[in-house]
């Protein structure tokens, strides 16, 4: 379904203000496109954008950039902030693969929200919590470093707990089964709505490196 | 219902060869116990022994003791050995809280199963995986440290990945619903086998930290 074609995708893409279409351009410079110097947090494979979209709105003193590669799903965001004003919102077309050739000492949190599990083996380090992406994530942080992961698989998550502790990140919250608990900050994924209705735990953990 | 009093439990307990009745005599000198020098490892809150008769039953080569502080249930792992000839099976009555006062540079792997949750904050240095219990552990591990981990108590399962991470100890395996696994390693324990036909998760971790 991630893959289906939508008509007029690209032309509603290359049109829309909130799409950054040059952003390498803008590599180690963010800040000034969104004419601030807050915090900017990312997340990468936003799919329709309801998560990032939501936080916007709840936190405009932070900076959000959503990082999507299929125009399919990434239409479908702009088409909800379609007519609303959103400046510490932008949208970015990618593979997560190239982020490093996009921004430097510039991010403070990456949101990483039901990310492809990758289930087979030699696949792994296409997952996005792999050693392999974490080393791209590096030399995206401004100071600290800080991930915040959610999802429903469980393979995926027990592979990030050990990548992202291997790797130096100390957990700072760990939730097992977050619908629960207490959920008076969460702001809920559509994927994430769809899996806990089915009865699914869905896990998060929220890590944190210094510089 | 573990502090049931069990008639005639000192006195079985204080006549079983398979007591270790003054554990601290030994310090340093388990191998001299066994008569080899098999690694040793240790079940701190065996309960009703379970889990380590049948160890010892599957690994000969294996040296295990057996720690418990309550008499109505050690007198029950008693019973299940008793016309069995186990010599690499001890078990031995004492809290936990004084195991520096028993062990020495002689254990190889720690088995926490279902341990006491302790659900209140101000108890949590109680929980056997605090930071507490992590340092008291240091000095018995002959070399490298390796502690398995079993429970159902999400709660304490989150703590104990991030205190066992936080005192530096690295992640080998980690299955967030043991039975959805291939299980054919797995030694379940009495509770392990009531909390599971409930339907809840078995969580389950190893980590590792060289000396």
């Amino acid at each position: 379904m991630r893959l289906r074609n939508v008509k007029g995708a690209s032309e509603k893409i290359e049109n829309s203000n909130y799409m950054i279409l040059d952003p390498s351009s803008w590599k180690g410079n963010f800040a000034r496109k969104f004419g601030n110097s807050n915090p900017i947090h990312i997340e990468i494979g936003m799919g329709k954008g309801s998560f990032l979209i939501e936080m916007a709105k709840r936190y405009p003193e932070i900076n959000f950039i959503g990082i999507e590669k299929f125009d399919s799903v990434l239409v479908r965001a702009l088409e909800k902030v379609e007519g609303e004003e959103l400046p510490n919102l932008f949208f970015i077309r990618m593979d997560a693969d190239k982020i490093e050739e996009v921004f430097e000492k510039e991010i403070n949190t990456i949101y990483l929200n039901f990310s492809d599990p990758w289930p087979k083996k030699r696949h792994a380090n296409r997952r996005l919590t792999s050693q392999n992406f974490l080393k791209k994530y590096d030399s995206l942080f401004q100071k600290d470093k800080r991930i915040l992961m959610k999802t429903d698989n469980r393979h995926l998550f027990e592979f990030s707990i050990k990548e992202l502790t291997d790797y130096g990140y100390r957990i700072v919250d760990l939730c097992l089964d977050i619908y629960q608990e207490e959920l008076e900050n969460n702001v809920p994924t559509e994927y994430e709505k769809k899996f806990h209705e089915k009865g699914f735990p869905i896990y998060r953990v929220e890590v944190w490196k210094e510089k």
